[in-house]
């Protein structure tokens, strides 16, 4: 037995999110019909509109409501400094960190040829005109320590191979308030290769 | 820094969900503006198209898209059995166990003075009603086995005295499946007392 299709269908479509299965699902739908009909309304609403209006910078690819993203077009930021990531979380996640003045450039994938990702899907040729014409000094590259994401930066880097441009790779290391006796051996190395003289 | 205002809605939105803090909203809000625009769609059409249709079956209370639910409307079910439920989840849970042929009375809640349900919150006057009118002749007390599921069946015990009428508690026990060593004292003492001769 079910309550009726457009409940079920509710239960359905809740699935589509990242993590919810269907005893969340069906925890969500009837949490919202018995309990939240505001909330409920209000989560249509607000998601229906954004999904309508919420496309891409023009500039650096990165979700926006507007052509330009408020990043690419506040003059307050750094020009001459770029920083490629992969989704519009880690552009989220830098912001937060705080301390980051310059663009972004969001590539929204990593190459991944089995997946069909290459070069063209990345906007790849679009990173490097930019580079060129806005009179960019720093490519600093922050895409995910993973293997994909190492492919990716290298590759990057030797399509950027250009005068007055440099190609910097964010650093990898023991992460702050971390223990070591609890951090992979992988990481272990690269911050060991990677110590600076105090 | 934000993305705009509408993609924050969304964000906000996405908490009024039971267990959803502001990290897991803003993940699934990514995820359906980069990755599922068209399950997030018909996420906010289902969402919306139920919010507006699904009420309440008149008989049992239960979330119904129809004046009466199915199992009300069904001639199938046993009309002379009723079991008394918190919340149209525990319908399902009942309903997908199998084996039950009889019918349902949601109370929507459990009684809480605190919260200020009593009596008519939980629609007991009908409920009383239904099973004089009704010529049943078993209610099942199904409400949780927690202080305020148990004082709310005892108080409906009360209001039920009728001759003709048998009023029945769940059993409380040790869960199948479920190992001795590891249920609480509680339900171990439940289970001693609601012994069986085999």
């Amino acid at each position: 037995m079910r309550f009726g299709p457009l409940i079920d269908q509710v239960m359905e479509a809740f699935q589509c999110l990242p993590g919810i299965g269907p005893r969340s699902a069906q925890r969500m739908t009837l949490h919202l019909l018995e309990r939240d009909r505001a909330g409920g309304a209000h989560l249509a609403q607000a998601l229906a509109r954004a999904l309508e209006r919420v496309g891409r910078c023009e500039r650096c690819r990165n979700l926006s409501e507007t052509p330009l993203c408020p990043i690419c077009a506040s003059a307050r930021r750094d020009a001459t400094t770029l920083c490629v990531v992969e989704t519009p979380a880690d552009v989220l996640a830098i912001e937060q960190a705080g301390g980051y003045a310059g663009r972004y450039f969001v590539l929204l994938g990593r190459l991944s040829p089995i997946d069909g990702i290459g070069p063209e899907e990345l906007g790849l040729e679009q990173l490097i005109r930019r580079v060129r014409d806005e009179g960019i000094r720093e490519v600093i590259l922050a895409t995910n320590p993973t293997v994909e994401g190492e492919a990716t930066a290298y590759f990057i880097t030797e399509r950027l191979r250009e005068p007055g441009v440099t190609v910097t790779r964010i650093a990898h290391g023991v992460p702050l308030g971390g223990e070591l006796e609890y951090v992979d051996g992988g990481t272990l190395l690269h911050a060991l290769q990677g110590r600076k003289p105090l």
